[in-house]
């Protein structure tokens, strides 16, 4: 039998999906299970972008263009410049998706063996997108204690290397839900200009901040353009996951037409899922503040509630809708697994996202989780208070 | 300015994309322009594909599952049962378009550095996975004095290295249009079974199958479950390139394992192109039946109308829609742009494909071109007179 490749086998699984089965079969012993597991908003898409796609009058459904609509492209570009973000449409590429912008930003600036800096802990995604072009992510460790801010500058520079060839960042973070402030920006631009590297930013979730916190883009930054690569998605913005519609962004002319060329490999974005993305862009700003205003409700809830627990830590987020919950147990993925297998509580427990897997680092996180907070407010008060209930019965 | 990868630089651009300028411009001059370049069938999509997206009752566009809906899986089973192709839900997986398909093949076996054999001409976006992936392609010349039949077995062998991973083919081919036989299947399958390498077939358009001629899919052979992959796609099937539907399909447990775990990091493909494409497997035989009528007066019409031609060479199409043809010319690269740049016949000129793009060997296929057929024949025998009539003017 032939052998799959060495990156196939490195390939990480998802750190969730291990759990499935288990989900599975309490579901099927009549337990009910409260997922916290998972980034899918309950949100209701927008309408109008729904609805652009029951009345559409496609005949033939061809190809768009490769970089995408040149009109959906302009209309990106002005929703842009109403976040003080000023590009232009020939510096966007619409991708399927923010995972493929991530895949076409990496695969423009690292050959195999380069490496990548990221803040842990961060989206896992980015450790299979890596390990499948064989890039290496160098982790840089944020903590819990600090929220998750930015780590000290000097911290970057003793990890990078001649291999070195770009900084990540996810802001706001997924799983952390920091929020870096304009002065983190700047260091972080001072840094890659003194050492030439690419800054990518995924910004998926810039629409997603609270407490008055206002996004800061690295397209923001004067001076950055050669620098600055933007990762972004309609996914979460619009509570639209299953359309697979994202964009790279950038001013650096030759990473777009690099890009381009990543782009024109695989031919073009899905048309339909244009069509409401494009549509989209026309969500009334009421639809945005109620989210948020429901978001900020369900932090609060889930905060408060979690600091009832004995020994339990929280980073509050600042944004997206995520939150990294310190547990007093060992191995959260014994805990996660424990709890689908052996715990019920009135007949409901919850799953759980394991944090080791939000870190590159081995032994990082065990004690961790992730809970998104995309379900509603009585729904995360029982499931908190299952936690606590657990916790009790596991640690006993 | 931080510098762009090695292998965004080798990225190969799309050979078409630099000919668009020229066309663009002859289009303001009023010029008529004849598309004989692109694969992008005129055919209509079935309506059956339209309208279950158009009746979508969808309030939140949440992700699908990483491998697909087990619902669409198991139509597709079936479809490929009718086909004498016999697998599982469980082994396949929903892609993003054949491309994606492709991708997730080459990174599942294959290492930067590896290499894969490929009969060439061949489709020129497999070079731009390779390239993407750090994987060499090792060409082997297919003849159109052969009407681009399979090369013959012993030269396989001289290629094959310990660095060699698997062998692709298209079938049937695009640009070739060659139909393998069974009796060539059966010949590369002994092959990989000898020297222990996997067989990818691109069989995304199995349904384009000419003159009696029946297409037999490396699926269908006992023995090779462990070596087969094959790529598909919905896109050339009902003329829905933009739905951006594909599939990966193995029996190789560990392959599809693999590939899975691809997928898992890029989330799920896109929700309204399944529904659109589990929707068009209900597609009644009626309208491949005239499709493939259609296709064959067209290639027809074109094979019998470039044979007038003199010193003009076609390998007449067994499937697909593509046709190469040698033309009594040093360089098609020249001769495309000058078609656009400086020739019109009653207001109209033709845009074709340099085949050189389609070979991986420098030098070869310089002198010839792809035409894709489809176009209605009224179109076709103008374009072909026009291509007559340039001929004459451009080597007088």
């Amino acid at each position: 039998m032939p052998s799959i490749s060495n990156k196939g086998q490195q390939m990480p699984a998802s750190p969730i999906r291990k759990l499935v089965p288990y989900a599975e079969a309490a579901k099927k012993r009549g337990v009910n299970v409260i997922h916290l597991n998972i980034g899918q908003p309950d949100i209701k898409t927008p309408k109008v972008a729904l609805d652009a796609v029951r009345n559409h009058n496609i005949e033939v459904l061809s190809y768009s263009m490769t970089e995408g609509s040149e009109e959906y492209r302009q209309k990106i570009a002005a929703y842009y410049a109403k976040k003080d973000i000023h590009v232009s449409a020939q510096e966007i590429i619409v991708t399927t998706g923010g995972s493929e912008a991530l895949s076409f930003a990496m695969g423009t600036i690292m050959d195999a063996g380069d490496e990548i800096i990221i803040p842990e802990p961060f989206y896992a995604n980015y450790n299979g997108f890596a390990t499948a072009m064989g890039v290496n992510v160098v982790p840089i460790a944020s903590s819990i204690d600090e929220n998750f801010a930015l780590p000290p500058i000097s911290d970057f520079e003793r990890l990078i290397s001649p291999k070195t060839k770009a900084i990540l960042i996810c802001n706001p973070g997924n799983p952390t839900g920091y929020l870096y402030s304009k002065e983190e920006i700047e260091q972080l631009a001072a840094l890659v200009k003194k050492h030439n590297l690419f800054l990518i930013a995924d910004e998926v979730y810039r629409e997603f901040t609270y407490d008055g916190r206002e996004h800061f883009s690295i397209l923001q930054l004067g001076g950055l353009d050669d620098y600055a690569i933007v990762v972004d998605s309609v996914s979460k913005r619009y509570s639209m996951c299953g359309a697979r519609i994202g964009c790279l962004v950038s001013k650096n002319k030759e990473a777009i037409q690099t890009a381009l060329k990543f782009a024109q490999a695989r031919l073009s974005p899905p048309t339909f899922a244009q069509i409401a993305s494009e549509a989209a862009l026309e969500t009334p700003q009421e639809y945005f503040d109620d989210v948020i205003h429901e978001y900020v409700a369900r932090r609060n809830t889930l905060v408060s509630e979690l600091k009832k627990l004995e020994g339990v830590k929280v980073a509050v987020p600042q944004g997206a809708f995520y939150c990294v919950v310190e547990l007093p147990i060992a191995d959260a993925d014994d805990f996660a697994q424990w709890l689908l297998e052996n715990f019920e509580m009135e007949g409901s427990t919850v799953m759980v996202a394991p944090a080791a897997g939000f870190y590159a680092t081995p032994g990082l996180g065990k004690n961790q989780i992730r809970i998104a907070y995309v379900l509603e407010k009585e729904q995360l008060v029982k499931a908190v208070q299952i936690l606590g209930a657990a916790l009790k019965q596991y640690n006993a």
